[in-house]
This record gives structure tokens, C-alpha cells and sequence, in this order.
């Protein structure tokens, strides 16, 4: 197997893309403890919450109080979504490191996640980014629908590559090239990043899959291939989109941890530590979590 | 991505492999009700039961029975596991078109799963081969525990080439190379394949993976581009072997489907007809089971 990194950095998304969905309320503190937790298992990277009106997302209401408790830990970066100006203002002010934006492929996608056109959405992330380079923060951009719209179906990698283009010349850091709704196929995935890598080099890329089909891992495995080395998971595969009907969780960070570890590759992570935060997590949620290695030590059983 | 074969054959084993486990006996007219709903997927292959000791596995004991009971159909081969001479003889009575011996790569799961060493283990197959050739029929062979035995860990690549170059020799026609406890990675399948390949045809091998650590479909995509065109897979991910602590269900069939097709590769099954019957086994089952797309289907989301 041919092309694979060495080492994989892992956006661990679970704290914003894996709570943002859940009926049930996470208090503050078992959120900063869940987020304690993560960052002890090694990971270099953390989006912890999200400065959007609480309106839109209940769930992560407290993002000031959230990001407020957290102990900061060198060598860790915190990065926070933010949908506009004065959520980027929040991020900065809460001493966020990385601020993340967010736009989709598809127009129909973007219109019912955001109220804009693809057009009208450039000039509210242009300021964020403004805002966030003036406070010497990162900006990462979430590129939703890369594969496939739950509206229009499959989507052209014309329009993928033409909104990276655009976000990276407006001066984006790191793309997260997002399968919202979890549909889409190795191959497809091997196509769209045979076109990406083209125009964009592999450190400015970040691979972000959903299990709805399970293809996660397989996708994570073609992106491998194609020498991607930043992967977002969420841990115990937590996850979902409100504005993307069909779509489940993120990549379980610890089942991308087994796949690396298991191919020499190597993260600087300890897999018994996103063990532990993912029942953690699964027991303040009180449901059952859809992750295969969080079900196999919840049995007692595996013992390989 | 290179190397993909255009067809691939499916060896159904849900209602083997699936159900030897189950501590809910599925009544025989289920259980032939639930084949048929697999053959009217357009399935080629499918083995239906096992001609063992209802000793060792009661929720089969009705192995006469069920096979009695299914209407046979044309392009469809009907095979059973059979541990030994007398289990090939029923099994030729039944009608069987293919017989399904078994052994291990490793001597420690070999020792506890059929209570003899692999020397040992031969001349019982031998018989098998002789009695089924006798009566025209095709010969397969499991090779357990090809990737990590879960006494021993890792197993070496050698074994497994020592074991399958013995039983082709011997007069199998086909190897069923077992990821028993679902531990493989893409890398180790890769690995298993380079070596293997040199010495036999890709015609006479599939690849048979649990789902334990979540890589069943990562590990057929790696399989896929060494050019393998024959998996195993259970209907609903049903699956597990009682000496194999920590095993969890097989590549689930739908998930299988929905890889390769939405890979461009042909089958010749109908996805829908195999949701449908993974719907019904879990009704009949009782419990919930682990397959990402039976759980989206009966969510009633992901219309893409």
C-alpha cells in the first residue's frame, strides 16, 4: 500500500460536530470534563463548542462558559465554529486559537444550513477571516456537501474545487472537505481528491467523514491513500447535521485510531484514553453510542 | 484507484455463519422464509446451514429440515458447513451443491474449535473432499483466524500461505480467507494478499471480515484493489464465533452493496431486497442489530 502518511494529525470535532445534535442537554462541567478527557488521550487539536445563536444550536449555548473552564494546554489547539463577525468576536474574546467557518458545495445545501447563496456567503466568511487573522488566529473552513447534497444529490467536484479555490485565495488556512450526510464511496472520494490535490497541497487539506452508510473508514483509508494526513473524528462517534436529513455520526476517533495504529501510522494519541472518554460521554448521554469498539469494551470482550 | 474488479461475487453466510450464534432459535420457517427473501436479492451464492452436531450448534439443528424446505433455484449455489465425513454425506443428501470445510491458520484457535491440531485437522478434510468430489460437488475451505488469532495475536502471513497451499492441493476449489475477530486493518489485508497472490489465483479466494473494530469495509476495499472479486458478507451484520472471544458480526450484506455499487462494481443484487431482509431477521431476532443502513432504514431518513 502505497502513499500512506506517517504520522495523521486528528481534528477531534466530537465537543462541537458530535453534541451539536443531541436532545439531551450536556451540563458545563461534564463538558469540560469530556473535553479534559480528549485533549489528556494526546490529541494536538480540539474544536470545542460553537458562537452561534443559541437559538440554533441549544446544545452548545454556554460556548462562552465552556471555552471559559477549559484548562488551555500547550501545543493544543482550541478552535471553535463561528458562523459570522460577532461569533468570530466571541471565539477571539473566549481565546479561542483557530476559528472555524462553514459553507456548503451546494447551493440547496448552503441556502437551508445558512439562508445565502454560495455568492452572498463569501463576504460574511471574508470578515471573519479578517477578524480572526488581525487577532493572529487560524482560520479553517468547512466545505459541507463535498460529495453528496441530501437536496441535489451527487455534487460535481467542479463546485468542490471551486469553493476551496476561493476560500484558500481569501485566506483560509485549512479546508475540511465535508461528507455530511455519510454517502459517499471510496472511489468517490479517490476522484475528488485526484482533482483537489491538483491546485492544493495535502497539508492544507482535512478529510471529514460520516458513518450513515459505513464507509467511514474505508473513505478515511482512500484519503490515506491519496497522502491526506488531517483526518476530523468525533469521539464514540458522536455526530449528525440538523440540515442534512439522513445523516449519522462522525468518524469514531476511536476507530480511526485502531485503523492508523493497526497500519503503523502513527497520531501521538492513546487509544485507551478516547476509550474512556467515549463511555464517559455514552454514559452522561444515557444512550447507546454507534461505535463498534466502544460496544466491544463495553462487553468486556476483544481482548486482542 | 487502480486494480478494482467490475464484478463482484457475494457469498452470502447470514443464514450460516449469521445465526450459529443467536441464542434465539429462528423457527425453520423462518429461517427458510428469511433464504428466500436472500435469493430474491439475486444472490448466486448463499449457504444456508451447517451439518453439525446440534451439540455444538443448536440454533442450526434443524439443518435437514431447512435445506428440505428451500426451493432451489437455477445460477444459485447452495452450500452448507460440514465438520467431518459424516457431515458431508447429510449434507450430499440434502442437496447441497457445495460443501464448506473449516480449519484455523492458528494451532490455538484450530485446538479449541475443532479439538485437534492443524496436522491433525487434514485427513478429516481429506474425506470431506473425496466424499464431496465423489458426488460432484464443489469444495470450500474457511481458513480461520488469518489475520489474529485471539490466543496467539498476530498470525504470521506463512501460516496462512502454508494452510491454503495444503487444502488447494488437496482438491479445494475455494478459499474463504476469515478475519475471525474482525481485527485486520487495510494494511495487514494488503500485506496477507501480496504474499498470497504469488502463488494462487485470484479465482480461487475471498475474503471473509467480522466487523469487531469497525474496518469490515476499509478491509474489502484493500482487498478489492488487489483484485479480489469474491466476499463473504452476512445479511442485517449478523455474526460471531463462539470460540473467538471479542468477535463481532460480519461486513453486513447491504453495507457490502451499497460499497461496490456506489463504486461502479457490479453485483447482480438488489440492495432494497436485501434491506428488506435484513429488517425481517431483526423482527424476527428480537433485537436491534448492527448494520449502519438497516439502522438509517429504519429511521426512515437517508433519501439519497
Amino acid at each position: 500500500m502505497k502513499n500512506l502518511p506517517n504520522h495523521v494529525s486528528i481534528r477531534e470535532v466530537g465537543p462541537r460536530d458530535g453534541l451539536q445534535n443531541e436532545d439531551t442537554f450536556i451540563r458545563t462541567y461534564d463538558k469540560v470534563a469530556w473535553i479534559e478527557k480528549l485533549i489528556d488521550s494526546g490529541t494536538s487539536y480540539i474544536e470545542i463548542t460553537s458562537f452561534v445563536s443559541p437559538k440554533w444550536i441549544p446544545a452548545l449555548k454556554d460556548a462562552k462558559e465552556t471555552a471559559a473552564k477549559v484548562k488551555h494546554k500547550k501545543d493544543v489547539t482550541f478552535a471553535a465554529l463561528v458562523p459570522n463577525r460577532k461569533g468570530a468576536e466571541a471565539a477571539i474574546e473566549a481565546g479561542m486559537d483557530e476559528l472555524s467557518v462553514f459553507m456548503s458545495a451546494s447551493e440547496t445545501h448552503n441556502k437551508r444550513n445558512i439562508n445565502k447563496t454560495i455568492k452572498e456567503t463569501y463576504p460574511v466568511l471574508k470578515e471573519v477571516i479578517q477578524e480572526g487573522k488581525k487577532a493572529n488566529k487560524t482560520i479553517r473552513s468547512y466545505i459541507s456537501t463535498s460529495f453528496v447534497c441530501p437536496y441535489e444529490g451527487k455534487v460535481e467536484i467542479d463546485k468542490v474545487l471551486s469553493v476551496a479555490c476561493a476560500l484558500l485565495e481569501m485566506g483560509v488556512d485549512e479546508l475540511s472537505i465535508g461528507d455530511t450526510v455519510g454517502a459517499a464511496s471510496p472511489r468517490h472520494v479517490d476522484q475528488l481528491l485526484s482533482v483537489l490535490l491538483k491546485k492544493v497541497t495535502t497539508d492544507k487539506i482535512a478529510m471529514h467523514f460520516h458513518n450513515t452508510y459505513g464507509m467511514a473508514a474505508a473513505n478515511c483509508l482512500a484519503s490515506l491513500q491519496r497522502g491526506i494526513h488531517k483526518l476530523d473524528s468525533s469521539c464514540g462517534g458522536l455526530g449528525g447535521c440538523p440540515y442534512a436529513p439522513g445523516a449519522a455520526g462522525n468518524m469514531a476517533t476511536e476507530e480511526l485510531l485502531y485503523l492508523l495504529h493497526q497500519m503503523g501510522i502513527q497520531t501521538g494519541m492513546r487509544e485507551e484514553k478516547i476509550w474512556e472518554a467515549a463511555a464517559f460521554i455514552e454514559r452522561k448521554l444515557g444512550r447507546s453510542l454507534d461505535s463498534n469498539i466502544l460496544k466491544v469494551r463495553n462487553a468486556g470482550i476483544g481482548g486482542i
